[in-house]
């Protein structure tokens, strides 16, 4: 398989996850780039519409009525919600693996999809098959699933900060569990408005969706399977002036037994085999820039005077928040080395 | 007068001119604004728009087709270019004064503006007595204008810039005048446009319109008039990421006898008596922050070994390169003292 | 006394908030800066460091050693922590009234004083009288004040974001008040520093002294004064990569009585008379530039599902959460009208 | 040679040349970084100041005194000035070949050098065998070469901007080269200072060192070899709100041939084997962010009305800029494939 080449489709290949995947997969060395589709732009240089890609890939937007995803050996939906839905049936039919990063498999609750995202599911079978792809969490189930539904941005980043101590019970769950996050303005995509334009958006930031965000019920589903048990979660995420980079802040209550424990040291055992994961030795608190442009995603901890602990994680919103997760997904799926054509330095400064 | 309160309409409140002139119109002793028009947005209080304007202004936007600006003693059109010529001769016959801040009344040549606007001109008759409005050039004129065309924000850092050594005859136009100038991202305006978000804009600039920029007729036509003669003029604007601010470096040749000249002492005599004109000791150089906020520009020289000379010249775009400006005009032609409502100190950092 | 010109010190008046004070004290019509000290740039002309201050402040730095203070009516201090409490007995002795905006008198508890500054305080006796500075809090004590003590930035956004709620004992304190709060980089200062460098802090956030900042025993204890309570407090704070503005978004549990309330109401009632306080519109959130340049604060309130409140506050670090809240202290000191001198537009975009 | 790994030391390894030296580095298929020297922080691990590098590097930064950096194959000179020539004699005697990103080989006229740089040059016949680090103008001697002098990041924007039109005699040089350069600030370099501080750097912007920047005589020298011919040089550089991305704006008079050939096509020609030096179609003009954190330098070309013809060209400065190119020396140097470990695809968005 190592010297195999992936045949890749991408669907909607001009929004930032988008040019996040051709970034990655230009580089990566078994993948090639088959197709990337595009309603408006078909016929148009990939690399005219980005110039970074100038001479890295040589292909042009094709017309998704005409182009056929079946050849593939994975296709990535990187559109709206609500397509890849419509398309995934056929595919798998073709033998055709798929990667979601939009929404349509990350919920198994159908009626939460459809009140959240405000659409019916259209192939609850699938759904059901479905594999919520972040592989240090669901890797066995990655490796042979056909369709993976890649998480939201801010999703990543709570349940990889709370999964240690969600996996041993060490949060008490009769307090709320806690998310103020924070994300770069790419996280509100590719798309013309005025909210996000640079003379709106720059020296400023602003707290959003406190009424309910739709990775609100994704999270909360993710961390009562983890746990075990119901629980409550209070979510509130902000935007910041920045590109990319996400952190979360999350305020949990510890358990009396979890009083006792080594936390850090819980921590970095869980992850002591994730490329990916990283937790900052004890005092050390991580920068988004850190890990700017990579699949890291990193960790700090830091227990409060009253039996709480604080967990901050940080990671590139478009990559390990999205692009670079749906790879890793890839790469497991394929069987492939993990960090295959992810081993990309973060850039700094 | 001075007690006296202007009844002030602004068609076209929506857009960064638009709420600057609010911002500084609330403030003004002598202004009562009484119409705010939009045409997508009426009904709409202009403080639920733009919250920063909470407890300053009470009054809703207005349907164009049903607001009577005849009322006003002067209309302001922070309009799209096009829009201030079909309602001006009606306003000027009903007595009321008019400050266009797009570029309907900026070019004397009606087949220049025809082709750089793609539109034909509606009132020539009006446009022959409009006045370019830059008191610290044309104040006469303008204290018995109508109509005031309001520059665009770069003529104004290139006509200040310029006008000691144009009106003394001290450049060589042999040797083309060469304006590199750069814009906050302010100046592309309130609408929604992909090339304009933050995560396209941030940490990122270009040059652009070399081919051909709106402004380049309307800088060498005034040029030309402060110069009583023929000239060559490029210009390159360029796009920087900060929200206000814009900076000119621009490039001449100095004729044999200007080379003898003090010329740092030649700008401060000029500009002695100009509040907003502000030329910097010999050896400083200005930054954009430096008059954030304010109608100030500032000026530096620096020769160059060859008989050149640079002059770099700073604005806040959107204040004496646009809404600072109009109400400086507005103060001119009603005959208030001409810094009235504009006395704010930039903001820095 | 409204025709009266208060003759103002200002100590160190080379930071962020010095020349703040600075910008909104050259226009306030009953002040006149007699004095700016810097101890390094004594001689410079004030103007020359801050070019935006060219044109409204005549006067140099002067040497704190040289310079009688004791001719002012009001000395402000914006200084490091230490500089005030030495000087303030010999100020007081003269008649002359202080405005601490360092934390020489925020705390009334010496030993916690002493533990986060690491430095004995030099006058418990004065420290005993002097007032905490909030003069929506405790205008009553401010009138008769002779030093007050300016809070830091990030309690004013905790303190007057909470007030409503623990003046009518409206919050669970069994569970803790959680405050993650997020500043731009004003905050850490003018002083050079390889972390806040531009290439280091821009596109780029992180949280800091989760292990304590000095504003944590600051806030609890004010906290405590106005539950007349003990409590339990967490604060996180974030440098954020804008210039000015500071949000806090504070999560509290509520009491059961609490829950039957409209809280909406609550704060609109307690803020009514209050101009710099502004309650938002149920479902409106605030933006931090929505207060750029201003005294403003605003508050938006959003309950959550599980019987806890968010409440979300933004200010602009270096007005109110500063120089401006230390211009209207002095206001109120003086018996001038609150807002004098702090009318200023905030700056959008 | 390409499976061999080339021992290498960087000398100055915490300024932001030495983490961008780190970044491509370790990713380099034939490189091996066995030593980073820092006076300052030596003992402390790389990954620590950096964290951007865990996982990718082990070493800790060591003492100067005591690093033999005779064993390696190459030394890199992240370094002031002024360091590279005092120890360049001892490792060449070694067999060690040297690339300094400093100044001290990159100007020929020991005089200029002396003048410019305030210090005499301790090693002039080094000096006479230095070659001028651009492979695109200079790849035959940089195969040969022990010492390499990397250029200035200005320099290579306006060198390779030219190039094609003075090799080929183009340029009217009776009229100035004028470049008009703007530079991310990273180019300042990492070093505590307050003019450089994100507070008063952002949403800002400034020339600077009209007077006379370091990198004018190097430009001038070069172009005057390029020439063949003595000319005159006007450079203003400027100081944009971005972290890294340098873009120059040229204007040049061009000779009555060169008006009468397709001067796009002489540059497509010019560079249509060099894969770092992307010559632009016609009419599209290069952003910044279209090479971050890449090798690429782009270039476009649009003549002006007047004879004249301005040349828009970006590169990343810490890249093409500085370390990218040293290590595309290297890489010429040792016989490798030019690109190895440059291929790097730039960070958009």
């Amino acid at each position: 398989m190592l010297n195999q080449k992936l045949k890749i489709g991408i669907v909607g290949g001009t929004g930032y996850t988008g040019v996040e995947l051709l970034r990655l997969l230009v580089s990566h060395p078994n993948a090639d780039v088959i197709a990337v589709t595009s309603r408006g732009d078909a016929g148009m240089a990939v690399a005219e519409m980005f110039p970074s890609l100038r001479g890295y890939i040589d292909i042009a937007f094709s017309d998704p009525e005409t182009t056929n995803l079946a050849d593939c050996d994975v296709v990535f939906f990187a559109t709206p919600h609500g397509v890849a839905m419509n398309q995934t049936p056929a595919l798998l039919a073709a033998g055709t693996k798929v990667i979601d990063l939009a929404a349509d498999f990350r919920l198994q609750d159908i009626a939460a999809f459809e009140q959240w995202y405000s659409m019916s599911h259209s192939c609850p079978d699938v759904l059901k098959k479905a594999v919520y792809g972040i592989p240090e969490l669901n890797r066995a189930q990655i490796k042979t699933a056909n369709v993976v539904a890649n998480p939201g941005c801010y999703p990543t980043t709570v349940l990889l900060g709370l999964a240690p101590l969600l996996e041993k019970k060490l949060i008490d769950l009769s307090a709320p569990i806690i998310a103020d996050s924070k994300s770069g303005i790419s996280g509100a995509g590719r798309k013309a408005s005025v909210g996000t334009l640079f003379a709106e958006a720059s020296d400023n930031m602003k707290a959003y969706s406190l009424a309910g965000h739709r990775h609100h019920p994704e999270i909360e589903a993710q961390l009562k399977q983890l746990a075990g048990n119901d629980l409550q979660f209070i979510f509130v995420p902000h935007l910041i002036p920045m590109i990319r980079g996400m952190l979360s802040s999350i305020y949990i209550k510890l358990t009396e037994s979890a009083k006792q424990l080594d936390l850090q040291n819980l921590y970095e055992q869980r992850y002591a085999n994730e490329f990916f994961v990283d937790v900052l030795p004890q005092g050390v608190l991580p920068e988004t820039r850190s890990v700017r442009g990579s699949n890291h995603l990193r960790i700090a901890l830091q227990s409060q005077a009253n039996g709480y602990l604080t967990v901050v994680v940080v990671q590139d919103n478009l990559v390990k928040g999205a692009a670079g997760q749906a790879v890793q997904n890839m790469n497991v799926m394929f069987g492939l080395e993990e960090k295959t054509g992810l081993n990309v330095v973060p850039l700094m400064p």
